[in-house]
C-alpha cells in the first residue's frame, strides 16, 4: 500500500501556496481534516512555526487543518499516528539532516507504506527517492548520509529545468549534472517540471499535471514521457 | 608564503579555455615550465586523461606544460614535489571526495602554504575555502566531509549569479541559497562572479577582473565590493 504525491514544486509561478493542486489534494486527502505538517526543509531558514503557518494558511483553502511536527513531544509517536504527512520544501540537505538527527527516517518510510497519504513537495518530494544525490540544494549542513526514503525506485530532480542556450553563464545546465550523476550512480532519475507531480497509488506511479517529464536512464540517452505515462517499470 | 588565484570559472563566454587569464598567468607561473594538473573534478565525467589533454592544451597557449596528477605512481610525493599545481573545475563534491579519499589535503594545504603557484578554477577554487558548503554542484558523490583546504577563511559561491526578476522558475536564487547557508554557519561567502578572480599574496588576498563581488557575512546584508578591494580582513 502506497499513497504519495511527489510534487516538483510547492507554487507554479503566479498562483498561491499549493493552488495548482488544490483539486488533487481534496481526493487524496478524501476525508481527513487532520495532516501532519514536517518543516525541516525551512525554506529561507524560517523557523519551523512560521513555515508550519504557511502549510496551515495554504490547506485551510481546501477546509485542512494543519499540525507541525515540532509541536509534538515525541515526532516518532506523531508520524506512527498521523493520517496524512505533508513534507514542504526547503533545503534537502537541512530536511534530511534533521530527519536522521531526530532518528525518523524508518518510522517515515513505515508510516508511508501502510498507506498513509504522503505529499511531498520540492524538497519533500526529493527525499522519496533513493537518496538525495540529485537535489539542486545547497550543501548547507552534512547529514550523516544521503540516503533517503527510497519509497520509489529512482531518484528525483524536482524544479527540473531544460538548457536554456541563450544564456551566457557558463554554470552547468541541470541536464549536465544529471549526466554526471550517472557517471557514478545507476539509478535513473526523473526530472519533473514545476507544475507536474507522480502519483503513487500501490504499485502504480503516474506521471501527472499538463507537462512532459524527462527520464535519465544509465547508459541511455535522456528521453521524454508524456502526463498519465505510468513508471511502474522504471528502476 | 601563499600564491594563489581562485578563479570563478575557467572560461568566459565566448573564449578559449583559460583565455581571459592568460596575461595574469604568464606573470603567475613566470619562469615555472611544468605545471601539475589535478583533474579529479571531471566536469561531465570525462575521463582524467581527456580533462588533462583540455588543461595542456589550454596552457601550451602561455608556452607551459602540464602534467595530469593521475599519472604519478605516488600523488601526494608528485604534490610535495610540485613546481606549480592548477586544479580545473567539474564537480566539487567528486574533486573532494578524490582528495580524501588518496589522503592529499595535508600535502595539498602545505603546498600551498610553501607558496608554490596554485591556481583553482570553479570546483579547484570553492575547495580553497574552509568548506564546499557553498559550492552550487550536484552532491553526486558523498565525500567523507565537506571541510576544504581553508588556504583563505571564507567560502567561495564561484559562478556567482545574480537574482534574475523576469524568471518564472520557482528555484531559490543564489543569494536566497547563501542566505539560508548563514542560518547554519557563520563564516564569510565571496559570490565570484565569471570573470572574477582573487589574488592570495601573502596576507594580501585581492578581487581582479572587471566585475564587483558581492560579499555575504553572517547577519550582515550582501554588499558588493570593486576590483582590486583588499579582502585581508575579511573573516
Amino acid at each position: 500500500m502506497k499513497n504519495i504525491i511527489i510534487a516538483s514544486t510547492s507554487t507554479i509561478h503566479g498562483t498561491a501556496y499549493l493552488e495548482y493542486l488544490f483539486d488533487e489534494l481534496k481526493l487524496f486527502y478524501n476525508d481527513i481534516d487532520d495532516i501532519l505538517f514536517i518543516p525541516y526543509a525551512r525554506p529561507n531558514g524560517i523557523s519551523h512555526d512560521t513555515y508550519t503557518e504557511i502549510a496551515t494558511k495554504g490547506l485551510s483553502k481546501i477546509g485542512r487543518k494543519v499540525k507541525g511536527l515540532h509541536t509534538f513531544q515525541n515526532p516518532e509517536t506523531a508520524i506512527k499516528e498521523a493520517k496524512a504527512i505533508f513534507v514542504g520544501g526547503g533545503n534537502t540537505f537541512v530536511l534530511l539532516n534533521e530527519l536522521y538527527k531526530k532518528n525518523l527516517i524508518t518510522s517515515l518510510k513505515q508510516t508511508i507504506k501502510k498507506g498513509i497519504p504522503y505529499l511531498g513537495t520540492s524538497a519533500g518530494s526529493n527525499i522519496c527517492g533513493l537518496s538525495i544525490k540529485t537535489t539542486n540544494d545547497m550543501p548547507i549542513v552534512f547529514p550523516k548520509s544521503l540516503n533517503a526514503l527510497g519509497v520509489v525506485p529512482f531518484n528525483i530532480n524536482p524544479h527540473y529545468i531544460d538548457v536554456d542556450t541563450t544564456l551566457k553563464h557558463m554554470g552547468e545546465s541541470r541536464e549536465t549534472r544529471i549526466n554526471e550523476f550517472h557517471k557514478f550512480n545507476t539509478q535513473p532519475v526523473i526530472g519533473l517540471r514545476e507544475g507536474s507531480w507522480l502519483k503513487v497509488d500501490d504499485g502504480s506511479i503516474k506521471l501527472k499535471g499538463t507537462l512532459n517529464a524527462r527520464i535519465f536512464e544509465y547508459n541511455k540517452e535522456p528521453y521524454e514521457i508524456e502526463t498519465e505515462t505510468e513508471l511502474n517499470t522504471l528502476k
